[in-house]
């Protein structure tokens, strides 16, 4: 008899997506012929802009389809460099800035850099959960605050006073945040970022939904310090989901570090897809993403009022990415049977609220308005109904 | 004051890639004029296949640039699987082929699947370095074998029963094997696949080179056992190194696991890669690659008495791959100081064997060919002047 498998413990700490499943029921309705409305998927529904489709293809046929160097081609480093000079007035070298495979390779990087076995990352509960499962991932773990409307559902110094211990070495957060779409303002990077150097920790800052902001101008945690990470990528702003592109910029002290970890990790980042993101810099590519901003803003203006009016509690004004945290607690007692039942009853998708944690998850719903305003009132119409 | 940044303390375990700074040299040579003849990168010289080329961009073009589904584009794990029925009569259920980012993806996701803190993979020693590399990420200890000669530079079953301990979870064995072109024998994995089924542990066969072999059929140890991990990549055979797409195979007992981890670890592999990849196994493609196949041979018939009447020796006859693994210790006493010469005298890069281990790693080379039949014989009239 075959003696039992090995299975690494950290798979006691990696849950699947939740969302999964009802994304699973979701083809099966579509299957029998009924038109669902997808509200659940982390994705722009714009499609690449076509600059960048057409610069992929002249790379591919120009037969650019070899490695790359490990950081990324120099020309996009310094495209990306530029940018930050230019959108955010802030002076970022491209040494640190080092181009992975979505933001996905780019968290692996700085995680496996900092997280020794049994060290703690401070991490916002609700929050992206993919976060946390890097951090188990890597035998390190993942300390998830309870956050609520008092703070915009964003982590503070103060909770890093609260809950840094003598193992913590680095606290993670988001902004825009996923799944709640709220901000971090200027001060309150510094202050984070403060709080954690001063802790001899390191802040890492997602900014992966950076330029998707409607109420105030995008910015940058590097304007704040040159001593945290930045995780970005071409993912969401730029809308090349599928390419699997995003950065890392990196303080001094770690390149060395980030530099041996990316050889042996990834080898490299698509060579086509970094050709490709050259041309995301363009002013026609630029602008035309600002016309999609603004129509990802006026999606949040409609929907909003639609939710409030759905008996949705919004408790914190979401400013960007594009998602609302909705807080479901008056129309059900969990998330996960209300978002079964308006899936099958309405043919809406939604994610329920534990898939980014657990606090207070069950009474939350998040929807992603990567649909259009007509289909937002379609939406609004079918939950009407089944409410 | 500042206090000390944090530092992983896997970092202690990955070294940094000794043949990177000699691509620094080789290409500071470029830069003066100097010719340079380059045989250090694992990475054929022929470029993707055009009909994959058009195929990739026209995927751009009907703007396949979404996300895809975490274990990969259905058709394509349907068109390895029945590559693996046509090509080795195999049957591999399409469930069981999860699509990664590169052979890199596979690699971690089988690893992480496999290896708690603490736990020891076995590896032979000379063997690819992010191997080694990818069990300290995750925490586990490699345990590196010295091989020579009398096992082909191979694992075997007599090892596992000597070095497996309490704390061992895995065998990873590569055929053909980088750096040493050898392979393993269909008994050689089956005897390999029983001693660690026995002693409660997994093989897991990187079979990245599979099909670059020359002096027999290529086969697949997925022949021998459905509880096996395997390793394989477009990367090599189908020369598609910078478009970053690989996958892993996939015991059963395995499979919900390494869902949960790629769903987190890399959302999905890329979109344009997965659709151009549909390609690779068409009819012209696959001539053309046995064209490519045939070249190579030709490369290591002519490259091997060059080596050896140059004075190095080649003590187990490379059949697979692109490498030879060459001990120069009758022609100096240290493979970087001499790698390091050749390229300053004789503008000749090759790998030096540290790379590959400590097993008699300084008295080792390696030199891929990948570069066509009269540019090896300019650098073996280079090295003779040197030497």
């Amino acid at each position: 008899m075959t003696p039992p498998s090995p299975l690494a413990s950290r798979l006691g700490f990696i849950a699947p997506f939740h969302v999964m499943s009802l994304l699973e029921q979701a083809r099966q309705l579509e299957q029998q012929g009924h038109d669902v409305i997808h509200m659940e998927i982390g994705e722009p529904d714009f499609g690449t802009p076509p600059a960048i489709i057409q610069a992929g293809m002249a790379a591919l046929q120009a037969g650019h389809t070899g490695y790359s160097p490990a950081l990324g081609l120099p020309a996009l480093r310094e495209a990306i460099a530029e940018d930050y000079a230019r959108r955010f007035g802030v002076q970022v070298p491209a040494r640190r800035i080092v181009i992975t495979a979505g933001a996905s390779g780019a968290l692996l990087l700085a995680l496996a850099a900092l997280v020794s076995p049994g060290k703690e990352v401070l991490l916002s509960d609700p929050a992206y959960p993919c976060n946390r499962h890097f951090v188990h991932l890597l035998e390190g773990r993942a300390v998830n605050l309870p956050v609520g409307p008092d703070s915009q559902y964003q982590l503070t110094a103060d909770h890093l006073a609260q809950h840094w211990s003598a193992d913590t070495v680095a606290a993670l957060v988001a902004t825009p945040s996923n799944p709640t779409g709220t901000l971090l303002s200027a001060e309150a990077l510094a202050a984070l970022n403060t709080a954690a150097l001063a802790r001899g920790g390191r802040l890492i800052v997602d900014e992966i939904y950076q330029g998707l902001v409607y109420d105030q101008a995008a910015h940058t945690a590097l304007a704040q310090s040159d001593q945290l990470f930045v995780i970005n990528s071409f993912s969401k702003y730029f809308q090349m989901t599928g390419w699997r592109l995003g950065w890392l910029v990196v303080p001094e002290a770690y390149l060395n570090a980030v530099n041996r970890l990316a050889q042996n990790i990834f080898i490299a980042a698509s060579t086509p897809a970094q050709h490709a993101a050259l041309a995301a810099f363009q002013p026609d590519t630029l602008s035309l993403l600002e016309q999609r901003r603004l129509e990802l803003k006026s999606r949040r203006d409609a929907l909003l009022p639609m939710l409030q009016q759905l008996g949705f509690r919004i408790n914190s004004q979401p400013q960007g990415a594009f998602y609302v945290y909705a807080d479901s607690s008056t129309l059900a007692g969990d998330c996960e049977a209300l978002s079964a039942r308006l899936l099958q009853q309405a043919h809406v998708a939604i994610t329920p609220g534990i898939d980014f944690g657990q606090h207070r998850a069950r009474e939350h719903v998040r929807f992603a308005y990567t649909v259009p305003v007509p289909r937002l009132e379609q939406m609004a119409e079918r939950l009407r109904k089944v409410l």
